[in-house]
């Protein structure tokens, strides 16, 4: 342990680098006015991530009511990206354009559609127990549903709707290579939507566990070699699948093991009472690969035409155990090893360790201590734990440490989190957080080999930790730094929309994601679109009623610019992004029109709307593209029915001489040479080395490709003394040196801030 | 000027300090390790917030094509809240609730809901040309819209509609005293929805400004006095209102005063040459207090029942006037003594400095040059400008520092930002900025006093500056320290979602929300909610096809928690939260339904539904608001049509005796026990010095009161020897114990961590 600055003589090194630039405040200055202790100043320094700086992990978090997911960097805590899952959302085109309409489509219920979700507990797909970073599951507990999140590109590409449960709640967990995404029931309901009154609640309203097959190389969900374990009606919670020695099992808990109905309307005591009256609620052990074995065995009932492992033939084929696990519990946590399991007691003072070695023993030698009313064998509680730790009010969910034997407790209660020694159940430190904490995330922490460094406190409430923005706070996500052995509290990340429940962290190095499309790709479906052109070879096609618009997106202009249609026609507009620029992104929208597009470099993607009223309709690109982005624009004339066009041809609003042809045209070679000038430094450069650099010069290459083609027509007009289009043309010459001059002005300030070397002679 | 480290001897007191406190690193070693330089270190104390902490400034940025907006902190850049406007989002029940469908229905264009916006101009409102902290307008470029936000709790509360535009840009700007807000068009089209064809283009298409009169009082736009001025179809773009000298004025600047129709799928050039091909554009000159007489005068035309001041009358009554304006304008920016308009060319090199005193003299002395082929007199450019300044490549957005003639602008092409004095010429600083910069926003840098201090660049292209997270990147939001000679970077803050234009910031101090509502507030109305209702007032009323519930949300239960209907029944829930603690938010969602409720302490708000299939339906409450929140739970049960109840009553899942009953309420005795112990140690402090403790005991009191309720009845059950009822209330009470306990905690906590003191005796 050294103090925080380890001894004057190195302080003064960092002196000696402070003196050569010049501060209008000095750091003490600034630790004065700005109210800040030496530990906060550590913690900055911890946190802090420079320009272009890359943060250690990215968390992916729950967005809750919100619908989508959130993706922060750690440690420096900021949001990198809202991924729209249930909810559509306009930027992202998500709901707005055809492609992705179509997998919120696959999420309609009973012929509605749902148009947000409440999401709960984000997954990363897993190989050999570790997260992979190649696919991210989500789950939504008022519609019971899970989606699909394709990591290479960060989009939504699949949305399954669960067949038989009325809401969910212990999903998404994945089994370590993925086989199967985990979906438990929340409030039981009869199996597949029919009614049934309350009198019949422990006779016909049931809970259960879905298990999804998933495709790791399709990267789908495959719904019909899915299935389902029915369960008593306990009110199921979380979940978590075994790992290494526990592969093949997973492991769900309940809070309602009491079966109570509330009824407070009628005098009855709430359900708050009535599902914590006992002092133990059931731990369900599932051993999944027998319950595959009995799917695929055919032993099922077809319920929506899903196969559904009837309570019954779980209890013949002995795939699900009981065991009594603490008051009002939450979280469910299989440690690193496989070995153990951690549960928490949110209205209990102590962790329960299970041990899953006992719990086998148990299960392969029947040595049980009796059936619950649904015939499921119990397995006496001594018989199965480890040990029980007093940690403090409200232990709520665990995750594990780097350092062998060591988990994080959320305490709900305590507004606090506890590190303790789950082998030997020896608290170790505990730490105050900023309000009541739900779930906590570690970096990899749920998987065979967390990673440690961080840790990160859910809080559900933030009340007086941010600026006041109304009476709908934001939530407080609080990151610990876990290196040492005190926790130490370093930064409060607000959290501005969503109240996120849940959090998976992976080492950022192992998300890869594109920076282009292949051309012409449909990012839904993953496939080539088939309605993606070329350019040159953009077309309107009309048919009777309906008018189809082919067209591309460049910087700075759709091609077509004009589409005139009928009033009443179906008019579709296939755009592609013929960018190869990296964020080089445009959108498309039309007066009036509930549509944008969010096309990314090589994105095919697809407007469609009914030309319901005559009248014109300006459209235009929705993302700030270029300096010319205002002027990137079109018009969708929507003819009155049976409207009969004149001959006549629009005057040109501004006519172009001979004079302004050749003004334009000295204006282009003078700024060709100032481009010559930027292109020798550039080529004078070791810029090979810097794949960025080439990027920009790639696309610095395209826009003087361009600028040769407009400058062809510019002289091809000139040739027909054409001075309007000459002129114009020699314009867009000059727009195209003026991109290029831009990529360039870029890449000359990335050498000259990373250190390039004049390489040339 | 200093350097970082003023001196050794400061250090040593530095080290001073850290000598007391252990750490597993030195600073030196986390700077070493994270790769920070000592400018780094500056920039991370600058902007680091620890927890509780508070930032100077709010930023209220446009959300894009999100349809949203952006409220973070400055200078910690954290963002606190994505406020929903023109996009349905389901965390703030927007969209979801039917008293924001209300507001969202008034954003219907031709009777079709239109569920996003491209948002691009954030104003706050105004007095005496400082924002005041009360309202937020937000235009919607593609459909043409603005939308009001009450800032005492920042949600929209009003959207009104274009009743001419086909789109518009240059809004929302709003007159020193918030007397209207300035909303302009964009691309031309016959005003008020007619078709045309683009062969009549200079005669039937046409720009115009819409001045929306704003009553403070009622914070609504009112449309009927509000009025649009007919302008040629110039592209009009940004705008700003004339202050002190300049009040009485606004200013709009044109991107296409070529009035040039591309059509490049017709070989014709594109729009992007055809509108930049002239190296001047129009700046729009308005006299409103003039234009306001002539409106009240009725001198107007009605078009689709709104009041427009035609291109005719406009001329003759000398209400607007033009002057060239350099190649491709964007920002017009008022100064902040009113005195000098500064417009930058995104094609240009140069910044135009206007005098408002020329401008003022020349239209006075009707000394123009010329008029526009509509009839509007051009000033000479040589008699309204003060200055052109040679900045560099791509001028866009101005924005005022605190210190006199000091005024920084964006430059798109050579992504840097200048400093430059708008009085003298002269340029003074530069900075580089990562990437290609669109706006940029000082503090309270549009008002008769800007605040200096910070100035934040609103890059377009993020690139490579984050971890990657796929081919939509976030924007980057950099935020530079201005108050020394030299601009210094401080921080890059990625926008997660939307991509913001314009940014509006406020001193924080300004914003004062509310922490609740008044009990049964309809918070899109400000008003009582006709549906509200107390507990214990709580009611299911039956009509033929309709059911209504008015119920009440408290943690952790709903009343009432079963409500039976009918399939093809209507059933609408009138939900009041009845707490009173700050960030106690419940929320509301039925199974399969695409409604939820955002419920803070106080709202009324409406979910309807249709009942359509027979079913069993669980609502929860979708905020984790307390250990128990998971119970919050409740059942809408759709009998199919005729179904018959049996009269049989449900058998309990779990059956108590009188063991259970004294077993549950010895644990309330020994639990009230810790409670008075903790109610002991907070009374015995001056706790009533901090008002959030004050606010925390009001809600423990309150939780206390509701334990003394269920005690009774548990008693009264007891008294009958019901020991089902009496143990479950008894439950019931201790949950309220747990409720009252875990805020006591927290008060603990709050009071030790603030350094409350022992003063009872």
């Amino acid at each position: 342990m050294k103090s925080l600055f380890k001894a004057s003589v190195a302080l003064t090194a960092l002196i000696g680098l402070g003196a050569t630039a010049a501060y209008a405040e000095t750091l003490q200055d600034v630790m004065k006015r700005r109210n800040l202790t030496e530990k906060d100043l550590m913690a900055a320094a911890k946190t802090y991530t420079p320009t272009g700086g890359r943060d250690e992990f990215l968390a992916f978090s729950s967005g809750g009511q919100s619908g989508q997911v959130i993706v922060y960097g750690v440690p420096s805590m900021r949001i990198l990206k809202y991924i729209a899952v249930f909810t559509p959302e306009p930027w992202q085109g998500y709901g707005f354009d055809e492609e992705s309409k179509a997998v919120l489509a696959q999420g309609r219920m009973n012929g509605k559609d749902i148009n947000w979700g409440d999401t709960h507990h984000p997954a990363i797909s897993e190989t050999n127990g570790e997260p992979d970073g190649k696919f991210l599951f989500i789950n939504d507990k008022n519609n019971p549903r899970i989606a699909v999140i394709n990591l290479h590109d960060f989009e939504t590409q699949q949305i399954v709707v669960n067949p038989v449960m009325a809401s969910e709640h212990g999903g998404a967990f994945v089994t370590p290579n993925s086989e199967y995404v985990i979906e438990a029931a929340q409030y039981a309901a009869p199996l597949g939507g029919e009614y049934a009154p309350l009198s019949e609640f422990n006779e016909k309203y049931r809970g259960g566990v879905t298990y999804w097959k998933f495709n790791k190389e399709k990267g789908r969900i495959v719904p019909e070699e899915s299935f389902t374990i029915e369960l008593p009606p306990y009110s199921q919670d979380l979940s978590d699948a075994g790992k290494l020695v526990s592969d093949g099992w997973s492991f769900t808990n309940s809070f309602c093991a009491e079966r109570y109905v509330g009824g407070i309307e009628k005098g009855r005591p709430p359900f708050e009472a009535g599902c914590s009256a006992n002092d133990v609620d059931y731990l369900h052990i599932f051993n999944w690969k027998k319950a595959e074995a009995v799917f695929k065995a055919g032993k099922v009932k077809k319920i929506n035409g899903h196969a559904v492992i009837t309570l019954e033939t779980a209890a013949a084929e002995g795939i699900v155990a009981l065991v009594a696990e603490p008051k009002s519990p939450h979280g469910v946590d299989v440690s690193p090893d496989g070995k153990f399991i951690v549960v928490g007691g949110k209205l209990d003072t102590q962790a329960s360790v299970y041990s899953f070695e006992k719990i086998k023993a148990a299960i392969d030698a029947k040595n049980f201590s009796g059936k619950d009313p649904y015939g499921l064998p119990i397995i006496a509680l001594k018989d199965a734990l480890h040990k029980q730790v007093p940690l403090g009010l409200g232990p709520l969910h665990s995750q594990f440490d780097s350092k062998n034997c060591i988990v994080y407790t959320s305490l709900y209660v305590d507004s606090q989190v506890a590190k303790w020694d789950y082998c030997e159940g020896k608290v170790l430190d505990k730490i105050s957080v900023h309000y009541n904490i739900g779930h906590l995330v570690a970096m990899e922490g749920e998987s065979v080999k967390p990673k440690g460094k961080y840790l990160i406190a859910l809080n559900k409430l933030a009340i007086d930790r941010f600026n006041p923005v109304g009476p709908l706070h934001p939530q407080n996500h609080q990151l610990i730094d876990i290196s040492g052995d005190k926790m130490e509290m370093l930064y409060d990340l607000p959290i501005p929309l969503g109240e996120p429940h849940y959090v998976t962290a992976i080492s950022a190095d192992k998300i890869q994601p594109l920076v282009r499309y292949k051309y012409g790709t449909d990012s839904r479906t993953g496939e080539a679109h088939k309605m993606a052109v070329r350019p040159g070879a953009e077309k309107i096609v009309k048919e009777p009623g309906k008018v189809t618009v082919f067209a591309t997106a460049i910087r700075s202009h759709f091609t077509p610019e004009i589409v005139e249609v009928e009033e009443g026609d179906e008019v579709t507009f296939h755009i592609t992004n013929s960018e190869r620029a990296q964020d080089e992104v445009h959108g498309f929208a039309i007066s009036g029109q509930d549509i944008n597009l969010s096309l990314e470099p090589g994105k095919t993607a697809t407007a469609k709307i009914k030309a319901e009223k005559a009248g014109v309709y300006p459209y235009y690109c929705t993302e700030f593209c270029s300096a010319l982005h205002l002027e990137m624009q079109g018009y969708l004339l929507v003819k009155p029915k049976g409207y009969k066009d004149t001959a006549a041809t629009g005057k040109e609003g501004q006519v172009y001489t001979k004079a302004d042809f050749d003004k334009q045209y000295k204006t282009n070679i003078e700024t060709q040479a100032v481009i010559d000038a930027v292109v020798k430094y550039i080529t004078s450069t070791n810029f090979k080395d810097f794949p960025t650099v080439v990027a920009l010069v790639e696309d610095a290459t395209d826009q003087l490709k361009f600028a040769g083609e407009a400058k062809q027509k510019a002289d091809d007009a000139a040739a027909k003394q054409d001075w309007q289009q000459a002129t114009l043309w020699a314009g867009q010459w000059w727009q195209y040196q003026v991109k290029a001059a831009d990529i360039g002005l870029r890449v000359k300030t990335y050498l000259e801030e990373h250190g390039a070397k004049v390489v040339a002679k």
